[in-house]
């Protein structure tokens, strides 16, 4: 299958450019800015292309052919949308229009987020996709916006519940608590670790398990259908903490930080995954191996002598 | 021409309804909750139902057969969509896309706003209809989401700058000072109006005006074509509560009210509106003459003794 990733560079791309390079798959990403220059994509297309201009769009299009889109490119930070209320719009919204039409006549699969149910009660919970969407954040109502746009186009809609592992940026909870204490096993930082709120459930997803949902709803999902990316598992984010803390060995005090509060954060975010489970997609990974996967790349090495020194 | 309004009951929809009526049309429009019971409105026909019924709205359609539907129903004011985003979204984007729906194949004309032009320099004003939108507010973000959705149903998008007029609730800044100075007057209110960020410039058109504008879209509007609905001018808001006390001949001392300053508040609004004079419209009223039938009615009357009393 022939398949480009918008977003190719970044977290989820990465790793499902991995997936489908794995798997056999031909494989083309657009990114911006910087050209990613990551092991194992070698094998991959990579395109410099701006969801904003729909002609370079049309371009990459040409030139890669592909059977599938999927599209990952976007900005996916629930607190920064806040400050970055139009440049979420921009990237999230027009950019997947710009995408959309460019695309016109291919499957094309939308990564939207489970941020866009909002305030589910908790009786109502794992989230069906079928629930009506309640975007409390700036982020979550771009991302409702753009899936109406996807079904107005026919595409599938991914809904990512807390996709988790190697690579994902510091200003993410679990990957910032990473980073922190392995700046304290270096001796960097007191053993403090700052955290946000650490009593939010959330449905945390291995990238990996992630890629092959995509994968699998690039060749097989529904037009105009909705398929939840969710574990069916919603433990705090302070149990993560635990989990990720008595897998790094280092011993830190938790401290509250106010700068790492939400104005909205919602209490639990449990997905219902019967649709992709339907389509023949199994979550194969624990938290656990996600976060020991996150941990291993940010641990600190024994310094190896250089021979001779 | 058959007009069906949605939203005919609010300050916009009332005065088209009036408009229209005027003109020999016959009109149609929805309402929620209160049916609304206004002189002038007699020979409309009026239904109740909500943008997010599908089903009613394909009653009302059926129904009413309308040549050209004006989507005026929708949630409008910019600092509450700060505490009810989801609400907002869900009236004015999934609520839009269900009216686009079941209109299909009917001209549309969706109501749209200047705030989702956003924080364009001054230099760049007045602004024009090909300007990038920049929403910086939920409130912007839910228009600009669905004005994407009525150019991929081939709809009408006016962008109305700010409509004024009598009937306008008094949770916007002028409807707001009316009130105040008529509770001044009556005597119910020391002399001393509370007012929040007065230096931010608005083009301020009479709702009338407003009317003939959507009234001509419902006409003869191209089919995913922008309008900007502009007077062209953009006093302060502080010039145009100047105006409204001289007005009024009410004096008062005025006293700024951190409660009424916006999170976001864009320094300058001020409209291109050679398309829609382009098709033939042109306002007709001044500021002053909104002004002064905003004061109109709610300015006290005074008391008239019952006869034999």
């Amino acid at each position: 299958m022939r398949v480009l990733i918008t977003g190719v560079g970044g977290f989820v791309g990465r790793n499902l450019a991995r997936h489908l390079l794995a798997a056999g798959d031909r494989v083309s990403g657009t990114y911006v800015d910087d050209r990613p220059a990551l092991p194992g994509l070698a094998a991959a297309d990579l395109y410099e292309a701006d969801l904003l201009d729909p002609a370079a769009l049309a371009r990459v299009l040409r030139a890669a052919d592909p059977e599938a889109v999927v599209n990952l490119a976007g900005l996916s930070h629930v607190g920064e949308s806040w400050q970055r209320m139009s440049d979420y719009f921009r990237v999230n919204v027009l950019g997947t229009e710009n995408l959309l039409r460019a695309a016109a006549g291919r499957r094309v699969v939308i990564a939207s987020s489970a941020e866009v149910y909002g305030a589910v009660p908790a009786a109502r919970q794992p989230i069906a996709e079928d629930e009506m969407v309640d975007p409390r954040t700036p982020y979550a109502l771009t991302k409702a916006a753009a899936e109406r746009l996807a079904f107005a186009h026919g595409a599938v809609v991914a809904r990512s519940f807390n996709l988790v592992g190697p690579g994902q940026a510091p200003t993410f909870a679990l990957p910032a608590f990473a980073a922190q204490l392995a700046a304290i096993a270096r001796g960097e930082q007191e053993a403090v670790l700052k955290v946000g709120n650490l009593s939010a459930r959330r449905d945390f997803v291995h990238v990996d398990d992630g890629a092959a949902a995509y994968r699998l709803l690039a060749a097989a999902g529904r037009a105009g259908e909705i398929y939840n990316v969710a574990s069916g598992r919603a433990p705090s984010i302070g149990e993560a903490l635990e989990r990720l803390m008595a897998i790094s060995g280092v011993p830190a005090r938790v401290e509250p930080d106010p700068e790492r509060m939400r104005p909205v954060d919602l209490p639990l975010l449990l997905g219902d995954n019967r649709r992709l489970r339907n389509l023949g997609w199994e979550p194969q990974r624990s938290l656990d191996d996600a976060l020991a996967d996150l941990w291993e790349t940010v641990r600190p090495r024994r310094e190896v002598p250089a021979p001779g020194a």
